[in-house]
């Protein structure tokens, strides 16, 4: 058991109801770290009995902080079809929700293929440095910049909010479903980069796109996967930001995008 | 009322239920054009007498096919906190549900902004040709495609996704946040892009990031919108698609992502 399955263990209360608990290590700023939250909600509805082929999409929305403690997931399974199903997921505590996702899982199938975009080049992981402190969850995380590493007290304001990172489980874990929707939010929050300097802000809406299948996953191991994130505009209160993962081989895993709240 | 009122009207049967029924004009190969069915879930919660603040995400999953005749919304507020409010609404005809959402929206605050995205280059849309046929729900739209149109019998394979193209609701009206959300979808399947012919596709899974306010959309009038749209990957059935929906001043209005499903 690494301190990503102890973030993602779930005990069954009946069909469709779940309890789990925060674990210190993954703990953000507020409440735990926002990846571990969806990857319990993927981990939720794998472990349903009527569950129906492999993630395809999550779109978690982070309504209020998760305090440390217990929390019960409600996992409903709206519609099935023969080539997906659609399933509606609460996060509560004390009757009191959390967080709300909907996901679609489906069957894989054997169709033409393509990866239009090109994944950006990179030194291999060995040759990048690990990088620096952060929140108490980064711990989990052997994290190495390529570019666009946490903002220094000497670094200043940022044209541009990319970040370009080779990122793996720590302690090294097989990747998963559950991993990999953890691992499209390990981005610090771009306005950071853009500012030059931290600021409160906090994602809204998640959203993860799985690409890869089980056979794809199980082939990338415990290996170091590249991961790219960037901002598209800062207004209002707001900023976007969209998330390419990709395996050690070149496979884009999942793409990700996500809305922020930030104070400034 | 214009052929977009009708497809988003809604009749109030209680707190939280909404009434409505398909447009003829709306009709997209299967069902009613999903754009239409987003915005009417955009209009559903605007509806609501305890509604926060603004649009500011949207994710609209697609169940199943809404067939023609009248349909029911329920629109509830899950949470709702001093900067924002957290939305899960549900289409359904004949107790069946058909679409699902979840929305976030949101007073908007003065704070820094910044467009890191840059606007692609495009001819004024008076000197773009209006494009060709399409599926019924097509003729609400005066699309003038800049690259990327419809793939024609001799097209054949392309190696690149991208449509670029400028578009307005036909007839021409003021931009909200209901049509908004209907444009984010008018792109045809990326795939038929690809491959150069149609083949059996249905979007899964619909994001819109909202950055316009309702200030910035009032000052675009009916004019025409810069839309962009590209696929990322196609694999095991499934691709993915990014969009942003540009002013005619240049400010990012929206950007949008979304799943398809596809066979072949």
């Amino acid at each position: 058991m690494t301190v990503l399955d102890n973030g993602i263990a779930l005990e069954r209360i009946e069909d469709g109801v779940l309890r789990g608990r925060t674990v210190p290590e993954w703990a953000n700023m507020v409440g735990p770290f926002g990846g571990i939250t969806a990857a319990v909600l993927v981990r939720a509805i794998e472990l349903q009995s009527d569950v129906h082929g492999q993630p395809v999409a999550l779109t978690a929305n982070y309504l209020a902080p998760i305090v440390d403690g217990p929390f019960e997931i409600s996992a409903r399974a709206v519609r099935t079809n023969r080539t997906n199903q659609h399933w509606y997921v609460e996060l509560s505590q004390d009757r009191e929700v959390k967080t709300t996702a909907t996901a679609v899982f489906g069957p894989r199938r054997d169709t033409w293929g393509d990866t239009e975009l090109v994944r950006p080049s990179a030194p291999a992981p060995e040759d990048v440095p690990a990088g620096g402190a952060g929140p108490t969850w980064m711990s989990n995380y052997d994290m190495r910049y390529v570019t666009g590493g946490i903002p220094g007290e000497t670094d200043g304001e940022s044209d541009s909010s990319e970040t370009l990172l080779w990122l793996r489980d720590n302690p090294a874990r097989p990747w998963d479903f559950a991993s990999l929707a953890a691992a499209c939010d390990v981005f610090y929050p771009r306005v950071f980069r853009r500012l030059g300097r931290m600021l409160p802000a906090g994602t809204i809406s998640f959203t993860v796109y799985f690409h890869a299948d089980t056979e794809t996953l199980a082939a990338q191991g415990t290996g170091h996967v590249l991961a790219r994130a960037r901002a598209q505009q800062f207004s209002a209160g707001h900023f976007d930001q969209s998330a390419q993962l990709w395996a050690t081989d070149g496979a884009l895993l999942a793409t990700s995008h996500q809305i922020v709240y930030f104070k400034g």
